[in-house]
């Protein structure tokens, strides 16, 4: 439940603008690495204190100031007091349960959106919220813990592949967007296999488990919904919106990534028809497997009804000698094979009508 | 049924601006409190009379006046007849069944919405409305009962805490609604907390209480999205507006609290998915329990009733001196463990049908 | 049927304009008041003929003409000749089966909507048509037979209470469209208090009649909504719009029917979501049923078949002398008991199953 | 299927603008008749050759020109060539399976619509196109077949009824539209019919049969819905629209049909709503004759299964003289009727618990 | 799975505009055919290399280089190179996998849209990208494979049929979407087909396999939904968009394509319907059977467990000579025949009973 609604409850009554994590998680060590590029110059570091990466604010070279936890409010408050960042901003980088949004605040503007992964333990989908804020000659990103999904933008910067060293800070916080868009592509397939195998399972043998696996299917893709749809504005704003800080040949790159944005959510809400449609191919396979238990009950249970009241009947007292019309039957030299007969056109009749109904 | 349609029936055909309430609530003491502050300046005390608040009405610093309850015409007739307000907007405050709405009098602007809360003793979600009326240096709340949700903001007038001694009226009435959104996140985590233990029982127990939970599920989520979802137009307007009183450093702040709002309609959302995935689970595992029953009682019957049948046959009376014919095996050395071992291959027939059926 | 759909077979084929009653009723006594005022003038009379109330166009003064019934094409279509109205409007007030609209001709302004109340004998709703024609000094309005909706206005105005007798034609116009939408609450709440009884009887016992009565009442909540939803966008027309003919301070008032209008759509929206989750509760149940008529069976039947048999085992005619070897246990001397004994045995491990079960 | 899909088979690979009819008819004699009126002249004849009607392009009196069949693609083509018509609109008339629109060429412009009925004979909902082209002192009308709905027209035309004389080209051409348009309340009635029997057999005895007519009347819905959608965009476009060949006076009149399409399209969704609500209450119905037919079951095998037992105990075969201790109810004096007794015991507290249970 | 989301994982890390194919197929050799023509010129090859279309660039002629591999990087990039097109788009047109979009650069226009049929062999619809990039006198057309969907418009252009010969370029990058959109219409009328077959199963003879036919039917409509549905705003900006590439005379070419579009994504909405409906029905029809299973069993069961209790009361061995009390019946002279009357009444009643409730 904690994916779908973060505990709010610390924050109220909180003057707006303070820095309160709403996750239970500790302060850990926070990891800074600073990148400062342009078509010549390339410098890289770990910083050991937030304090170590302010001369780069004044610099003409790109900067990149990539923060891997949000869980120190301290650093967040330094960082966006230095930057002249607003106080609902730092708030919100610290409050890890927003919407996927953008900011505009023209010396800056500021973007939140979800990094997505499938855990591997868990096979549970894990949300991760990430914040840029970019100014015209830096970008400060935050993470909530270190992660790999920048990697190749880093080597792409160190290695002065493709446009990313000509180009500005718009061009950087593009890549960091494309790169996690690209991410969903990898939960997707995940997810896409996993439908693949529940729809083979349900045609195959359908258990109740199956179920759960349908429900956690469906889960994940309100969750994914929740996650990606209001990105897909979020980047249309970017494209189309009058941010002074995004360049043309930028937001050619941007309209790109607008369009995975949108083959992602016309996928998620592909996987989302898919999966109610497997519900209903459920139930109708639990019906028709009841239908099947139902067809052997009546089978079996009007085969041999009738039959055994056949015998019940022979089975009765009236041999007395009182009179001979107490059943003759018994008497005769034929009298159990008769019965037997009389029980096997019996048995013959039901297996016709059952043939004809089609149930054998 | 009261939450969702207030009794209207007293109020048809009166003039309109008629104060009239429409619970069935009694006239209570009404409890009246002010607030007046500027950025030196703070007075706060509870008035007598309602007459007590008007000397407040000409001073330049923000005054607030908070009235506890709405059941008292007198009180909201007056008051609105001294700060000249609509008789419309007088109505609207002492009938408690109004949407969330906004209404600008370009003097003043109204906004009416919905404070929620989960009752601790019933656990059903308690509906109250809250009436602001803000003026150029004033604001007149209105609350159906004295509740303590504006105490931290009364905290922080007093102690002069963030910017809020600095702002005008406009920043008090965003204050205000701050509150009460940030309150319907608690709201959302007690419901969040429900639906977690109520996906639990369906697991592991599902009984016919359940599916009362889940309907009652679904009508709080009905409920609260009809509450929430006008509101988010109302803050939008009051953002996006053209209304005179609300300064642009508020709007930036009036703006996160819609994207509060936003997330709240988002998780509501969510929820309804959630709970009306729950009532399928709920159906197919009731479907699954039948199906269960059925198996124990085909196996059961389709294994007996057979040998129930040779029973009867060996039970019958054809055993008399008439013809050897009739009934040999009664006779053979071994007829009684013949046909118990009859028996004994149906069972197992029985069983290897059932095995490969995956029944057993 | 006749509620959805208006018999339109008798209109085909004529000239548009002609007046036609769609409806089966014969042309009954028309009764036709008239009430003209203004803030010191008040008179008002039953007039005789249609010719009677011509006069009064001419004046200054308000004047209100009220018809009570729209099966008389003549009176249409005389006052429609006099008062210059369009043809297809005299059309549309003789042809109760219109959606609610409005339509603007300068000179005048032409609403009509929707009249709604349970009939007190059979419980269903009843639908009537109003149409208004208001012009600069003069509002017609047309009923399909005689009310007391209206009642309390003419009250007003006899009164002079509220500000009715200082305000022109479009003040009345909205006065009459109030009284309506007021009369729709009644609806919702007789409705609403259907629905809680229904809820009730759902839990407590649900018979196929409850079936019944949650589909009328799906059929009123649809019927409902195809009356209101459409008067919401007059409305808005009316306070929005471009109409000459009403003024600024009216449409304040407007704004208060719009709202009205507003929450009795939402309102129906929630009833229609609320019978909607009954039915899933009525199917529900009626399965829990089901499942529990089967669990009777399936303990009784998976209890008595297998000690039957075992009655029948002993019940077996092997006792005869041939050979020691068939049925010793009819010989021991505690074999009666021995063979109640394993039934007993039979007995207790079916119930601990059960119990393991939950089925008990 | 036909109806949702015509063969576009043969037109695929063709120069656009090629006429070819994709319905698989043979090409029929084709009826074309004129009428050609202002206000003093008349003049109606059968045309032998369609260049018999090419002189009546000049004349300043508004020329009809109905041509009864599209099968022909010789007619359309000289037709189209003399009044100079684009390629694409002629291949369109000649494709019957064209969506409602409207085309503005500015000389003139196109609108194609839905004609429908109910077939007397098999009671299906046959579809028919009808295209119209109106010039500024001509309207050509094609048909598929020929018609009887627009008879009322020519007889207004000839008696000079209703102000048709002294209209343009555009009124003709809402005449006609007006005519198909009230032809489909002719078609919603009897559907409305339909559905009001369905209900009443729903109710009085449901069969599997009842089923294929709630399918059947969905499917009329769904093609209803798609006929007549997408008229009401034309119509709205002909009257809100730039097109310089219809003046005011004819607007309000297209308001009129305007009103009418919506409401067709309301009461289709309406049936919709309500085809639907019949599918659940059939449902139920069979979930409840099951759960009845399963009371009646359960109710005989647990009353008699029981005694049964007992009756098989007491057939037993442990008389022997062995030991007393073997079964001395068979040598009780009253051991016969003892047995009854247990018996009727416990049909008597069967029946007891069934009728707690509210089964009897 | 790989119908709706093509591998991204092999792209994620790369430089955007990076040529990789998402396809797991070998670079096979590339198909390169040229068109050359305008009213009087006409020229057609097959080139062997890349770099022989080169010179067409310049000419004043229309040319079509058409090139039936999208799987070898190295000729996009070429010709992407020399014709100056964006890499962005080169990279789309070698990832398979895009979502149908129109991208204007002024020098050229780029299209990218599905083609759909089905395989003869597997019954599935296959899919494949074509994308298009216009310049104002070249069209470059990337098919997957070479196909024979263009043949038509090749004949055309040999031939010199319409006026294909006399228009720009435009006109040909019409005419290749006409080509495609036509051929949605084959695969709309073969799964119309399929839909029908399966309609007359369902009510002849629903099988489990019958749920799976509609299961793929449902995927081959959201399949279909999803690469038609955008393709709608493609022709749609086309048409109405800025283009200058686009001249008008081509324009109302476009608005017919349009109007194909339209009725493809209503006809697969119909689809849609229908196709849901279908399981309606197959569920009913389940449930229907098992109702039936059912009746069949009660009728046996209720017919024969009374009878068969009587028989075992007549077969218990209360006939000591204890007691004269003890079943008297057994000494009758007409005591079988007693036996067998009472039977035969039990039946009668169970046969009556079974009459009126309809169940016989």
């Amino acid at each position: 439940m904690a994916k779908f609604i973060k505990k709010f409850s610390k924050t109220i009554g909180l003057v707006p603008g303070t820095l309160v994590s709403v996750d239970d998680k500790k302060i850990e060590k926070v990891k800074i690495t600073i990148i400062d590029y342009d078509e010549n110059v390339f410098q890289e570091k770990e910083l050991k204190t937030i304090e170590d990466c302010f001369p780069f604010k004044e610099t003409s070279t790109v900067t990149w100031i990539d923060i891997d936890s949000v869980y120190n409010p301290e650093i967040i408050e330094k960082i966006g007091s230095y930057f002249n960042i607003h106080p609902l901003v730092m708030e919100d980088i610290a409050n890890t349960g927003q919407r996927p949004k953008l900011e505009d605040f023209e010396q800056y503007f500021f973007v939140v959106f979800k990094m997505l992964y499938y855990d591997k333990d868990s096979g549970e989908i894990i949300i991760e919220q990430i914040s840029l804020i970019v100014g015209s000659n830096y970008v400060i990103s935050f993470q909530e813990k270190e992660g790999d999904v920048f990697n190749p933008i880093r080597e792409r910067i160190r290695g002065a592949k493709g446009r990313i060293r000509k180009m500005k800070s718009d061009y950087l916080a593009y890549s960091l967007l494309d790169a996690v868009v690209d991410n969903y592509f990898l939960v997707l397939e995940k997810m896409g296999d996993k439908i693949e195998v529940m729809e083979e399972e349900l045609v195959t043998n359908p258990v109740p488990q199956t179920l759960q696996g349908i429900h956690n299917l469906k889960r994940d893709a309100i969750f994914l919904r929740k996650s990606v749809w209001p990105l897909r504005e979020v980047i249309n704003n970017l494209e189309r919106g009058e941010l002074t800080l995004v360049c043309d040949s930028t937001k050619i790159f941007l309209r790109d990534v607008y369009d995975h944005t949108i083959q992602v959510v016309d996928t998620v809400e592909t996987f989302r028809d898919m999966v109610s449609g497997m519900l209903d191919i459920y139930l109708s396979s639990i019906s028709n497997k009841m239908n099947e238990v139902m067809k052997v009950l009546t089978i079996i249970a009007t085969i041999f009804i009738p039959i055994t009241f056949v015998a019940g009947i022979y089975g009765m007292n009236f041999n007395s000698d009182v009179s001979r019309l107490n059943m003759p039957e018994l008497s005769w030299r034929y009298g159990y094979l008769f019965s037997l007969g009389i029980m096997l056109c019996m048995v013959i009749i039901m297996i016709v009508y059952f043939k004809k109904k089609k149930w054998l």
